[in-house]
């Protein structure tokens, strides 16, 4: 196996550069096969490595990038006005053929738009979708699109149903993965104007369509890939990360509130390890942008350290597995049915 | 303090008639000031009591109600075609001062629009909106509209905010509710059409508007009161109850794997069982359409007789606080607030 090669936003995210360079160091020592390029401002990045290792790890890397993105800025700058940003360069990088994936907790809308620009899209495939994993009691659902698209059409639901039914038999092995399409109420008829008019497309589409699915279905397994727009997807992943928290905030209070609490909660602690660990989104480490040539995975911007590692390790798994050509291998299928699907009904027309 | 009286569609809910029947007489027990008033039909709910209790209590009626209105039906059928159905004469008994409020946990859209249509709305409220308390680790947050409203313009959703803002001082106790609106990204600028365009209303509307609220400020406490279309609402509330409906699951898992676990697990318990009471929907039995005149409850389809209990509970409180009057009121100093603003403006218009 070549040495995968991944460019990392060293600017980027609410707690950059530290907690960036912290777990860009993590993950190079995880993960020996792996190269980091840290694009940012060199003299910043040496700085902040030189205080975490006394020297640079062999397979750790900077390329200067004099600017940085904010959230202030808009999602084109890159494109625009700061042309030398370690967004742009990362990305730039991976259409050169420098790095194999992108991995970056700055502003979304400028990594989206600097990966769809720059790296080009999959033939087929017209927007590409911010896909997250998502925590179930056994196994995990996947949630398309969380962000990216905060308007999308019936065509582009389809498109996200195709590439995370791609995802979801690569990376999460479900063999033949159930898609469904976040709805209200189950029946056919349920939902909005965009949710009517994409149950009719996806149930031609030859996928494994289930149907509508609820809010319900993302935890509780009746469905492996649900596609949504960006704005209700991102809604429920931010509200369900928040939960999460909430959820153990109250548990750590109530197992800390006097002597005998604290006891049977130190009890306690070890056996939920592996509960907590699942429901952190930290440990997801970053949902992948599908839809574009190469890799690039998308950080939350309050990511730390363990965060930024994680989305190392799937950024790794994404170009390993080739993704996205397995994607357009699908995006090929599909069309190919659909060609065979209008070609028939035409020829019946005929007779 | 007068007998409050709530009509309850005895038909309507997965598990009816049983569970609801039952739920009702568990609240009849517990609320004595409470006058309930089983709808449907007769002989199905007299034997349903009997099954339960050797004498109907004293503050329990039934009345009857020959149709039931199924999950296929059409919303409209309560007042087209199933004009005897249970949870149209509930509607009725309100409208005709037989009841003070109505309670169902039968269809959605059947209860939304018999409501709606014969119980009538505030005057200045367009739409009405479900309303949906979520827990926080301290306090709560209101959530509407969490499913009576597809749909919304941004009109609506200053409708939904003027009656948050109500039942959160009257309900909640929260003296200056913040008022939030569901967006992704924080900024006036993010967001989709509506929220957009809402977002000017809102700043406008002389509420306390705090801006943008993410998904994770339903549970973080940044805002008392967060508005969103019913779409929205409908599935961040069902993912939310299945997410903890999950993790609660997973807990138990946890703690039931061998007999260390089960030992420790068993000392935990009783310490958790705060928690799991606030994470737990049925606790909050219901969620009010507010907007309508009188008082309509609408459950969880799923409800059990602990949920219909405790939806009859905030009836109760809902009617007790003359909930209705309350949001008139506030409609009308915000309508009064508004002829000052555009009297003022056009005045300083002719200076």
């Amino acid at each position: 196996m070549a040495v995968i090669r991944i460019a990392v936003d060293a600017m980027g995210g609410d707690h950059a550069p530290h907690e960036v360079v912290k777990g860009a160091l993590q993950a190079a020592a995880a993960e020996r096969d792996c190269e980091i390029i840290l694009v940012g401002q060199e003299e910043v990045v040496r700085k902040e490595i030189d205080a975490i290792s006394p020297k640079t790890p062999r397979n750790v890397s900077i390329v200067d990038a004099r600017e940085v993105v904010t959230m202030e800025d808009k999602p084109i700058a890159p494109l625009r006005t700061k042309r030398n940003s370690s967004i742009r360069i990362c990305a730039d990088m991976v259409k050169e053929g420098k790095a194999d994936a992108m991995v970056s907790a700055g502003q979304t809308g400028a990594t989206w738009t600097s990966a769809r620009m720059r790296l080009g899209m999959i033939e087929g495939i017209e927007r590409p979708a911010l896909a997250q994993v998502m925590p179930r009691h056994l196994g995990t659902t996947l949630l398309l699109d969380v962000g990216a698209n905060v308007h999308a059409k019936p065509e582009h639901l389809r498109e996200f149903a195709v590439m995370g039914h791609s995802f979801s038999q690569v990376i999460l092995g479900v063999k033949e993965p159930r898609v469904g399409l976040l709805s209200i109420g189950e029946e056919e008829g349920k939902g909005n104007d965009l949710t009517k008019e994409t149950f009719r497309v996806l149930k031609e589409s030859g996928l494994n369509f289930i149907g509508n699915a609820e809010g319900r279905d993302i935890f509780n397994g009746h469905a492996d890939v649900i596609v949504c727009d960006g704005f209700v997807g991102n809604v429920v992943l931010k509200a369900s990360e928040s939960l999460s928290e909430m959820v153990w905030t109250s548990l750590r209070y109530e197992l800390s509130r006097n002597v005998v609490r604290k006891t049977v909660g130190g009890l306690v602690k070890p056996f939920l390890s592996n509960l907590k660990k699942r429901m952190d989104w930290r440990e997801y480490g970053g949902a992948p942008l599908l839809g574009v040539k190469g890799g690039c995975i998308v950080c939350h911007g309050r990511s730390n350290a363990k965060a930024i590692k994680n989305a190392i390790r799937v950024a790794h798994e994404f170009v390993e597995n080739r993704i996205d050509s397995r994607i357009q291998e699908k995006v090929n299928e599909m069309h190919a049915l659909e060609v065979d699907r209008v070609a028939s009904s035409e020829s019946s027309e005929l007779e």
